[in-house]
This record gives C-alpha cells, sequence and structure tokens, in this order.
C-alpha cells in the first residue's frame, strides 16, 4: 500500500498543476487584459515544465512500479479502477518520457512561430507566407511519432495521443464506409424541391436575451452552475478544473442565432461530461474522458441528434418565440427546424451542417495521413485540398483563407486530431440508438421539455467512469457493440429523408 | 555571470509559480463557482507547496552563492539594482528556510480550523468559541517568532514579514507620539456646532451607475484597462500578476455611496503601483513592494489625502451629481464633502473615517505585543480590548462581534499585519508634503481635474523601483527624511480645522 500512497501523493499533484494551467488558460480567453499576455506566456510555460519535469520524473516512475507490485490499491482504486489508474498513468508518463526535453521544446518554439505566421497567412490568404512553417512541422510531427513508436504508420503515433487505441488504418476504413452514402445523401438533399428559409436565422436577436435563452436550455439539460459558468470567448470551450468547477463559454453574434445557441449546446453537452465524474476518482488521470471522440460523442449528441431534432423544439420553439416575437412569431415550428438543419455544400467547416460535416474532417484526414507517409509535398497542399473539395462537395475555393487555410490546427502542429471529430459524431448516434432502446418514449419526453433522464443515464453509464474504461471498451459495455458507422448512417438517412422530404 | 543566469531562471519561475498562486485566488474570489471550492484548496496548496520546496532548495542557495561571488549581474542586474536583487532574494530565502516544513503545515492547519471558528465566533458573537484557537495561534506565532529570530522582542520577527526592518519599539515611539494629538483632535471634532449630514450619502444610488463613476474616476487616475480590471468581490482587494495584468476589485452598496467610490479609488492607489513596476523586474523579487505600509502609502494617498479632498471634488462633484441628479443636485458641494469626512467615535475599523482609524490601528498594535511577550492573556482579551475602547474613543462596544471579534486577520495568524495600515498613512502624508514641495499649484491642478501628473511622480520617484530600496530608504530619497510622523499630524489638523470650523 505504501507504493500506493506515494503514487496517489504524486498523481494529486500532476493533476493540481494541470488544473493551475487550466485555470490559467481559461482566464486567458475569457477576462485577461490584452497586456497580460506575456506574462501569461511564461506563468504557462513554467506550469507545464514543472508538469513535465514531475510526469517524467524517476520518482513517479519507482511509485508507479511500487504501485504495480503492490497490487490492489486502496478504495476506491481496488480491482477495475485500481489497474485502470495504473494503466492510464503508465500511458501518460510512457507518452510524455518518449520525447526527449530539447525536442518538446523545439516544437512549442516552432508551433508558435507557425501560429503567427499562419495568421498573416490567412489574413492575406497567402498560403506561401505559412508554407516553410507548415513543412517544419509536418516535418517535426514525422520526428515525433518515431519517438513514441508505432506499428504500421507514424500516423497512428499521432492519433494514438487523442484517440487511444485507435489507427489510420481502422480510421480510414470507417471513413471509407461513410464517405460514399454521405456524398449521396448530400446530391439527394441538393436535389430537394424543399430547401429552408435560412433567412429566419439570420434576423436581428438582441444579444440579451440570446444570452438568456442559451442558460434556461443549460440549466434545463441539467448542467449545474452552483459547479460551472458560462461565460463569452473568441472561440466557444469548455474546460474543468474539477467536476465541481467547470466552465464553458460561448459567443453572441447578433445576425446568426445558431452560433450562441448550438454552441451552448454543444459545450453544454462537454460540460456535462465534466461535472459527471465520479468525486472519487478526482485528482487523479481517471478523471478524464478516455478519448477526444468519447469527449466529443457528448457535445454532438446534445447539439444535433437532442438539439438540432424536430422534438427538442416541439418544446422550445414556443419559448424561443416567446422571447423573440417580433422575429418568430410568424414563423411555423417547422420551418425553424428546417432552417436550423440546412443542409449545403460549404467551404468552411466550423459552419458545416450535420451531413457535410463529416466530409470535411474525410479531407483532412487523408491529407494529414498523405503529409505524414511523406506521399503528399507541403507544395502541393493547396492543389489537392482544392480538388478534394470538388470531389467530395463539388465546389472549389477561390481564395486559401476559405479552403487549406482555414483551420488553425496545423499551426498548433495538432496533426491527429480531425477524425476524433468525426469518430465522436459515430459514438454520439450509437449512443443515441442505445438510449432508444432503454427509454421507447425517447422523443415523447424530449417533446416535452424532459432531457434530464438522458443526463441521468449519461452520466450513469459513461461520465461517472471517467477513463476507467477505454473507449472502445466504453463503447462496447453501453451500447453492445464496437464502432459501427451504420448507425449514424441510418441516422442521418431517417433525419434528413423526413425534414427534405427525400424518396430513396 | 553563469551564477547570475542560473539564479535568474530560478527566480523567473518562483515569480510564475507565485503569479499561477494569485490568479488561482483571483479567480476564487471572483469567478469561481461554489462547489470549485474542495479542489481550489488542493490547487493553491499544491502551488504553495511547490514553491516552497524550490524557495528553499539547495539548488537555489547554490545559484544564490554563485551569483554572489561573481558579483555585478548581466543587464539590468548591474550595480544597485543587483545588490538589491541579492539582499531580496537572501532576505525571502532565508525567511522561508528558517520554518520547518511541519510548522508550516501545522500553522496553516491551525489557521484554516481557527477561521471556521472564528466565523461561527463572531456569527454568534461569542468569543468563547474562538478563544482555543485563538490561543493555539498566539502560542504558534511566538514559536514562528523564534525560528525567524529577532534581537529585542518577538514582535520584530513577525512585523518584518510585513514591514522589512521596522521595530516593535520603533512602531511604539511613533505610534505614542500620534495617540495623544488623534485623541484631542478627535474630542474637538466631536465638541464642534458643525457637523455632517451624513444621509446625504445613504441615499439610493443604482449600482450601474455607481459602477460606471468609478471606472471614470480609475481611468482619469491613469489606471491602464488594457493591464488590468475592476470586478466586484465579497472584500475589495488588489492583486497582480505582471505589470501588464493588474486587477482590482470592489462590491457596490445601494445605500452606502463611499464603501464602492473609496474602495475603488483604494485599491487603484494600490494597482497603480503594481502596473508601474519597471518591466524589467518583471519575474523577479524586485517586481514588488518593498513593504506592506510603502503599498498602503499609494492607496491611502489616493483614497484620502486626494480623493476626500475638497479640491478633488471641486472637479468631480458636478459630474458625480449629474449622474445622480435626484439624489445629489439640492446637496451644496461643502456639505457632501463634509459628509464624506464625517468623523466620529466608532467600533468598527474598516468603516472608520481618517482620524479615527489609526487609533483601531493602535489599539490592536497595544495588545498584540502584550500578547507576543506574554503579559496578556487570551482570556482577558475582550475586556482588555473593551477598556481600551473606552480610553481612545470613549465608546465600549456592547457585543464582541463588533469588538474583538471582528477582524479576519488573527484568525489567518496575522499579527505584526495591522501596523502597516498606519505606517502607510504616515508615509502617505509624507509623499503629500513632498508633492506640494514639486508641485507648488498641486492643489489647483486635482480641482481642475488633473491628477495623472500624480501617478507620472509616483512612477518616477516610487513605482517603477519595485523593491530596489527598502521602505525607509525609498522614503529619505523620495521626501528627504526618515519616517516622521509630525506631517500626518499637521495634515490632519489642517484639513479638519478647516472642515470642521475648529479654533485651536
Amino acid at each position: 500500500m505504501a507504493g500506493w500512497n506515494e503514487l496517489l501523493d504524486q498523481l494529486h499533484e500532476l493533476a493540481d498543476l494541470g488544473a493551475a494551467t487550466a485555470i490559467l488558460d481559461w482566464d486567458q480567453q475569457t477576462k485577461m487584459p490584452p497586456k497580460g499576455a506575456e506574462a501569461r506566456a511564461h506563468q504557462l510555460a513554467t506550469l507545464q515544465g514543472i508538469h513535465h519535469e514531475r510526469l517524467t520524473s524517476a520518482a513517479l516512475r519507482d511509485a508507479l512500479e511500487g504501485a504495480e507490485t503492490a497490487g490492489d490499491g486502496p478504495a476506491p482504486f481496488r480491482g477495475e479502477a485500481g489497474q485502470a489508474l495504473l494503466r492510464e498513468t503508465r500511458r501518460i508518463v510512457e507518452r510524455g518520457s518518449k520525447l526527449p526535453v530539447p525536442f518538446v521544446k523545439e516544437l512549442a518554439s516552432a508551433s508558435s512561430r507557425a501560429f503567427e505566421r499562419w495568421q498573416r497567412a490567412r489574413a492575406e490568404s497567402r498560403f506561401i507566407i505559412f508554407r516553410d512553417d507548415l513543412a517544419r512541422l509536418v516535418d517535426l510531427k514525422r520526428r515525433e511519432a518515431r519517438y513514441v513508436g508505432y506499428r504500421e504508420h507514424p500516423y497512428d503515433a499521432l492519433l494514438d495521443e487523442f484517440e487511444p487505441g485507435q489507427t489510420a488504418t481502422a480510421t480510414a476504413a470507417v471513413f471509407q464506409e461513410i464517405r460514399g452514402p454521405i456524398v449521396a445523401l448530400l446530391r439527394a438533399i441538393q436535389a430537394s424541391p424543399r430547401q429552408p428559409r435560412r433567412e429566419i436565422l439570420t434576423q436581428h436577436f438582441p444579444s440579451d436575451n440570446q444570452w438568456a435563452f442559451g442558460l434556461e436550455v443549460l440549466s434545463t439539460m441539467g448542467f449545474d452552475f452552483e459547479a460551472g459558468r458560462q461565460d463569452t470567448s473568441a472561440h466557444p470551450f469548455t474546460t474543468g478544473f474539477s467536476p465541481g468547477d467547470v466552465r464553458v463559454t460561448t459567443r453572441v453574434y447578433e445576425n446568426e442565432l445558431p452560433v450562441a445557441l448550438f454552441g451552448t449546446i454543444h459545450e453544454g453537452g462537454h460540460a456535462l461530461y465534466e461535472q459527471g465524474f465520479a468525486p472519487e476518482l478526482m485528482r487523479t488521470p481517471l478523471a478524464n474522458s478516455p478519448s477526444l471522440g468519447m469527449h466529443e460523442s457528448q457535445s454532438r449528441l446534445w447539439e444535433n441528434v437532442i438539439g438540432r431534432s424536430s422534438a427538442f423544439w416541439r418544446y422550445w420553439y414556443p419559448r424561443l418565440s416567446a422571447r423573440f416575437p417580433e422575429q418568430l412569431s410568424r414563423i411555423p415550428e417547422e420551418d425553424f427546424v428546417l432552417a436550423i438543419n440546412h443542409v449545403r455544400p460549404s467551404f468552411i467547416r466550423v459552419e458545416a451542417d450535420e451531413v457535410t460535416y463529416n466530409l470535411h474532417i474525410i479531407l483532412r484526414f487523408e491529407l494529414e495521413v498523405a503529409l505524414l507517409e511523406g506521399s503528399l509535398e507541403v507544395d502541393a497542399l493547396p492543389e489537392v485540398w482544392n480538388a478534394k473539395m470538388d470531389e467530395l462537395f463539388g465546389i472549389v475555393p477561390e481564395r486559401d483563407a476559405d479552403g487549406v487555410l482555414q483551420d488553425v490546427h496545423w499551426s498548433y502542429g495538432s496533426f491527429g486530431y480531425f477524425p476524433t471529430y468525426t469518430l465522436g459524431t459515430l459514438y454520439s448516434t450509437q449512443l443515441w440508438m442505445a438510449l432508444k432502446r432503454v427509454f421507447p418514449d425517447f422523443e415523447d419526453r424530449i417533446a416535452r421539455g424532459d432531457v434530464l433522464f438522458i443526463r441521468e443515464w449519461l452520466r450513469e453509464n459513461i461520465h461517472r467512469h471517467g477513463s476507467t474504461f477505454v473507449a472502445q471498451e466504453l463503447l462496447q459495455r453501453v451500447t453492445g457493440e464496437g464502432l459501427n458507422p451504420t448507425h449514424f448512417l441510418g441516422y442521418l438517412r431517417q433525419k434528413f429523408s423526413a425534414l427534405y422530404q427525400l424518396v430513396w
């Protein structure tokens, strides 16, 4: 047991350091005055440096080995949970230890420079400004993959950071399975005579009322405001410092109703996950989701499967209209529901609808894999991007800013991150199937404004476990099967055939 | 130079850790949801533990000795500034190293318990609830004094933490000098037929407008909102994470105008100090005031000497009336100025006026010294408190909550802290004298709404130096003399004789 106590002490301190970093980051994005940025960069670097130092220390390794030798841990870390804690600790310790410190510093400095260059490149819509930095980052990420190690493909080493256990080959197979059907569905929707009146959503919606409506929805979802808060930031995000302190952010556009509304529901889904970790996992690596995909499954389930459903708006549309009578009282509910489900090819991923969103991800995944394995040169990237846009969407951006330069991720060196968005989407519809099995009156309850039972079920089956189970195992336990994209395809066909009155 | 670089690296990380702690503390007091408290206590303890570990490490000691041996540091730490950095570093390293870790933990746990008990004791107004914990803290502080060491009096060891170099004997002498004259002035004011209409200030003043007026004053004082912000909190405070990020808080009472107004000006004075540290001192122990008294001199100068002067309101009263026409348009300026300078004996220190405030401090100082040297038993404290109230103010509280239980400080184990409030007040009037010598049109400029020249002079002469000079040396440089309470007495007599039309 001595080994275990030592291990837990060290893990607690690591978790505290991680939380402190997250608090500084939240503050930077929501409250910090502009001239605080220089010192904040130092403060974050110091905390991260100490975290890395301790994560890769001989002391932690010794404590981990001590606990492994001792076997069962103290409550609540007996049996399964204890083994899970050792597994997760070993995973993060080993991943952290494989990267030499000079390499980590080189990568941090290259990303920082690349981010500056990317901002300029996007503002001027000139890929050439970003080209050298991107090439350098690709090279560094290939080196990172070699340090980390992989069996099949260098991409596996990167993907594994965000979606442990997932591989490029498995991802490619799943994406291949959904690619064709999504394109076919998109073409069918485009051909439908029934099309939304999107101008419903671009009227003037005063921000105070948007904010108040968002809080009402968050509350009804079961977000605990005694254990969290919402603020505004340039880019919406969720961050948790403990299950008792989970913060979401959103942004409000007065002429674009869906931005704040669905942003809030999306982040709310992430936040319920973070508020739902079992308290006894606090300050350990198990107070975390097992993968980014699993985290995203929660936000997508709430935002899209629930939040963009007809049933949801049966209850909520009268309430929204009451807040915005001038804008909405003469708009029928079904027109509103169709408008928030407007499907069309578009250039910008973050503005994409449920059908085309995953095509944006597939495009990025294919390019990332090719860059990493060296079958695609950075110089050819804009051209190949545009060719793939044409192939998948039937449209080609006129400016690199609307194409290859649109996402910030690569400038951070985040390769292997994008697929988790689609994996999360696939998980979300598998959870939806499970929910409908357990609650045959699933839609009726939502239509009556009752969604709390969903949070309860998710909390019991997913949230409270943290990362006690790896993503695939958790999915298997909860849904009775592994990753299976047919449910997503079934969901899309059913939902959009009804909305667009498609005949198959 | 190698020694210097190593020392600076370590000092930078220590400063970053200190700033991170301050950010978590700010967040806790302004934004954190209630259920975040448990995890936040852990996060703060971990950061403070790492800070203490590094502050007292052999590595820092070695680096310090290396730099001391090397002599001159790299720019800007050549000559005077370099010697100051070595001096300040040695001071905090030695103070930190003298307290054994088990003692620090015992003190932390005793304070934490005492704080809980004090809250209950004050709520129920029963000293007996707090008695044992207070006795334990007094005992711990006596042990602390022995660990730290002192020449004359155990109190010196505690006072030195907040006001380096200051002693109990010197403080007692100064307090003795002002005690009688303040009491005499108080009696004269009480006897004056001219008395303020305090009900002017307890009308209903909507908080939005109070907030906006406070921001306008802060801005005019030269507070840089690109390098700071104001929020609300239960207890007003100022905290700086770098000169580029300094945050003040205030609280707004709609039926008590002075609370937010003078709270904002007071914290604004502290904040200008923090925004004014020379950028090249950033992330070192020199980016700090040399003492709490010197810090307080800034807040008191702005709040009282400037902010409660007739000249200040010549410019600002028409602006305040314009914001609150219903409440103030029929109230003459001089009635308002008299009301904000209402002098009367009162029980509660934080609500006291400029004249009686220091009597509250003298009372606490005398009791603290007696407790520490053992000439006063904790059991006798309420009785002695009340006797001193009678002696100094001519009034006796009916409840311990209005007497010995009113302040939070002792429950934190903060003995030796109170005198810095009065020392700061004394410094502030010495600075006022210096300002009037340099700017013969001092009052006229203030009356025209120009106060920025004061910030500039303070920045040049005080702020930018940080703790390059110890407090007494800085005072000597700026005012041409050491601590001299006659200026404070002269200031009080002049100001209040005019306001209350006293004849001496």
